[in-house]
């Protein structure tokens, strides 16, 4: 498809800032990327990484770029994008990256240019963070989650999906009301419960040679998440509580009663749960096409 | 180190014991491998995926094996080493692989000829079963942990650390009571909370798309214990239930403690609570030569 190089604005120059950088610079999508992050630190790392052209201030951002990816925590989120908003070239395309999306869409709905705004979730990311963390390839064959389509622009939709597809992901529309409940379940929980079994073992297990040693045995995979940031993760916690609590208490709850099965020695009926979840292997090992094309679901 | 091969006879044909038979036979460790199975289709599997040179029975195996291994669920173990301790030839060596050591200890310290047991945990694996999960570099640069290693004979013990060293693995000396707790710690937890993760998301998540669309966001590395094999588990989790409830039980504490902050929205305290468990990166992220030479801890 024949499309004009733009001018891209990135606001977070973290692992998803970064790499959507990388990509789309790659991918030959932007043509020139401005940068911005809080942590001058950061973006003096950004530039001399390559991963932007120059360092640039919110205002400029919003003045010459066509595409502006809002890629902060959630939480500051919520408090730059009113200026982005208000000082947002017309022909200009806002997209922020968070993890919730319910509360962010309803603040860009407040603005008169509402429909400059796209709210994404590229499910997509590791345990690391800061620009040296960013890899062009973090994209790849993942979905992109794009809510509440219909309060967008049409120009401004499919700006985020040819975004969506030079990042090397799938588009999936959704609710932002439902996104928020979804990926409390899929997502946040894993997080926390990834969080609470470091918490846990650093508790009990007092030799960390041990940690070390025993942590092949399915310790390591199960608490990779656990490295995550929490500037990053305290904010999703709180924003999405509601639907966050309904299913750490299923999850709690689910732990006492295989609790109450081992300390009860019923080996058939941990036997029988354990057989039940192993469901979840079907479910995961889905084979996909890798992506040549765009994809777009709902 | 010049070394007579030998004929290694595999009890258990699935992952840990196909992928050893692999490893023995491709470092000219063993220059004939018998294998046994309770499932005589895995038997077949494995002598056509060339795992194994010959199906034997379990009497064959212990008449002409130098070195038997046992790689059954830790319940089955305890019911075919007493077959093994009796019919064993007097030059043999037997080891386990069990995820549980007291027990099967104690077992064979029953027998007469206990001196030619060696308690083994490898700390390797992955969530697949069977002989087609098998693959020669499942222990590269792991740790396999030796129990009460004053208990085995000095001629016993050297075999199970050439074995060892033949997997590429490090060996550890541990007394199996302790490793019982530690493994309960950093292994058995991980496991209940990734199977309680998968079953809640099950549980709570009706549309299976949405969680195969949404599983690059967390989901998918941490669930994926929940894969393992339930006839390998189940007793493992009723054998080392005393250790294992003692972390399981803080596991759910610190579950409950994480969401009465999130339920009243102390984003400082989330955040610090998750701050203390990054060191978890900085205990993992250890660096390790990869090995050449066997490397002996205690």
């Amino acid at each position: 498809m024949a499309r004009e190089e733009i001018t891209v604005g990135i606001i977070g120059l973290g692992l998803m800032g970064g790499s959507s950088a990388l990509k789309l610079k790659q991918q030959g999508f932007a043509n020139r990327i401005l940068g911005y992050d809080i942590n001058s630190g950061h973006e003096e790392e950004a530039l001399n990484l390559g991963i932007i052209d120059e360092i640039a201030g919110i205002d400029c951002i919003c003045n010459e770029a066509s595409l502006i990816v809002l890629a902060i925590p959630v939480n500051k989120a919520l408090l730059v994008l009113p200026e982005v908003m208000k000082t947002l070239n017309p022909n200009a395309v806002v997209v922020d990256l968070g993890s919730t999306k319910q509360k962010i869409g309803e603040l860009a709905n407040s603005f008169p240019n509402s429909q400059q705004f796209v709210a994404c979730h590229p499910l997509a990311g590791t345990e690391n963070t800061g620009p040296s963390a960013a890899f062009p390839e973090l994209f790849q064959d993942k979905v992109n989650i794009i809510c509440d389509q219909e309060t967008s622009s049409p120009n401004a939709i499919e700006m985020a999906i040819n975004m969506t597809h030079a990042l090397g992901m799938r588009t999936k529309f959704m609710n932002s009301k439902e996104h928020d409940r979804h990926i409390a379940y899929v997502s946040h929980l894993s997080h926390i419960s990834s969080f609470m079994l470091g918490q846990t073992v650093l508790e009990v297990e007092k030799d960390e040679e041990n940690i070390f040693d025993m942590a092949g045995s399915g310790f390591e995979s199960t608490v990779r998440l656990a490295k995550s940031s929490p500037d990053m993760w305290a904010p999703i916690f709180t924003e999405n509580a509601d639907n966050i609590l309904k299913v750490l208490d299923t999850y709690i709850k689910n732990l006492n009663s295989f609790r109450d099965l081992i300390k009860d020695g019923i080996e058939s009926e941990l036997n029988k749960s354990m057989t039940e979840t192993n469901v979840i292997r079907k479910v995961l090992d889905r084979k996909l096409t890798p992506l040549t094309q765009p994809v777009v679901g709902r």
